[in-house]
């Protein structure tokens, strides 16, 4: 990849580890690896993968996410896999009799992002089939439960890192407000914006649509809220005097 | 499924509709049926799927996702995918020439909340390689854009589809706080805490080990604030006090 590209991943690297224990399927490890570099997450570790390493379907099903496949890591035990770490989760979908802690993904998001910058935290995630071992889970300080149908609640694996990676990555950006780009153009001046009112209720005036009288001030009100609702550019403006001239001026050329 | 779960889901069917454009793959689909079901959404529709309807494949990696695979709709266009919709979203990971206001996932779910609740809400997917078309685009009040890391923004297709279903599914959840499931057991009251903590002091003093004696109050301090972050339970209570007994009154048996 381009150096560009290099140096936005490393500014996020310092999100978690994702550490997939005995997963079984290279399809969900690739899915789960471009899941993680599409939220800026880089580093993966595999327990034990059922079907060795590196595996074909899992590049494959990375869709180019080469930072984070072909650098993922490989180990025997959970134990080796989380050794250097400071922090674990175990994401779980269903209830452990382990008594520890469970919180939901957004709050977990919230946990890593308060921690001291150097902290190393990773998130175990179990096999397709069975989830996290109990001996597993007794490594990890919380579990993170999502909060999901409780009447099917059993996520793809890499939907679940997805899930924990989103929420990692959306963190900080809750305020983000609607974002409409505009290109060259520019919000209409309230001028040419009240110019294009008038020319058009001259014209509907004419035809003696804002009647009886006494209703005209609420019916313009009406259009003019109508149209506000448009925020339309200075170019769409001049757009719409060339519709209404249109509409008004020219007759159809099909006799209609 | 039995009638329990079917109620759980009737409960949350008014969310929005999810709409695929022309999905090149079946597993993508079935996936897709997954997410939705795991966040309580049951509407899905499919506008020209490349490979026909049904499809195995789909059923397949919906997993179990019955209720919204098998009662999924094919439409020929995304016009009649959306006639009886009131308000559509156009999800895109790309931007586009259209002056269309962009929002994320998390506030589109907002604004999905605070809709009347009959109104019928959908959002468009585009196909996986392609994304939408932009006619497409242009039936779309808003675009719903994922904030992604921008060198690598590209989401699956059910990853996609997760992310705004996920998101609809938290809204209102934001303050979820921790949650400890305790079982038969309850959290320890101060005054049997207490009690440990003066057995574990008394062993502590008895072998010198809170000294120098101006330090003790830091020290014992320090000690009970540790211990209070276990939040132990009155079970936990007692374990610990038999290992505090274990460790002062009973010699190794190995000998070392």
């Amino acid at each position: 990849m381009a150096g560009t590209n290099r140096t936005k991943n490393s500014e996020v690297a310092s999100g978690p580890i994702m550490v997939l224990v005995e997963p079984q399927l290279g399809e969900n490890i690739g899915m789960a690896a471009r899941a993680m570099l599409n939220c800026g997450l880089t580093e993966l570790r595999l327990v034990a993968p059922r079907d060795g390493w590196p595996n074909d379907r899992a590049m494959t099903a990375s869709s180019g996410a080469l930072e984070v496949i072909t650098e993922a890591t490989v180990y025997e035990t959970t134990e080796d896999a989380i050794s250097d770490l400071n922090v674990v989760y175990a994401a779980s979908a269903r209830r452990r009799h382990a008594l520890k802690e469970i919180i939901t993904p957004r709050l977990a998001a919230a946990e890593m992002h308060a921690m001291p910058e150097d902290a190393k935290i990773g998130v175990l995630f179990g096999a397709e089939k069975s989830g996290l071992h109990n001996d597993d889970i007794a490594l990890a300080g919380k579990i993170i439960e999502a909060p999901l149908n409780p009447a099917f609640a059993s996520l793809n694996l890499s939907q679940a890192v997805l899930i924990v990676a989103w929420e990692w990555s959306q963190q900080g950006r809750e305020v983000t407000g609607p974002e409409l780009p505009m290109g060259h153009t520019f919000p209409a001046g309230k001028e040419e914006l009240v110019a294009m009112f008038e020319a058009l209720e001259d014209e509907l005036d004419a035809r003696g649509f804002l009647k009886p009288v006494e209703k005209r001030p609420n019916m313009v009100r009406n259009i003019r809220n109508l149209f506000q609702r448009m925020a339309m550019t200075d170019q769409e403006v001049r757009t719409m005097r060339g519709i209404i001239s249109s509409l008004t001026q020219h007759p159809r050329k099909d006799g209609k």
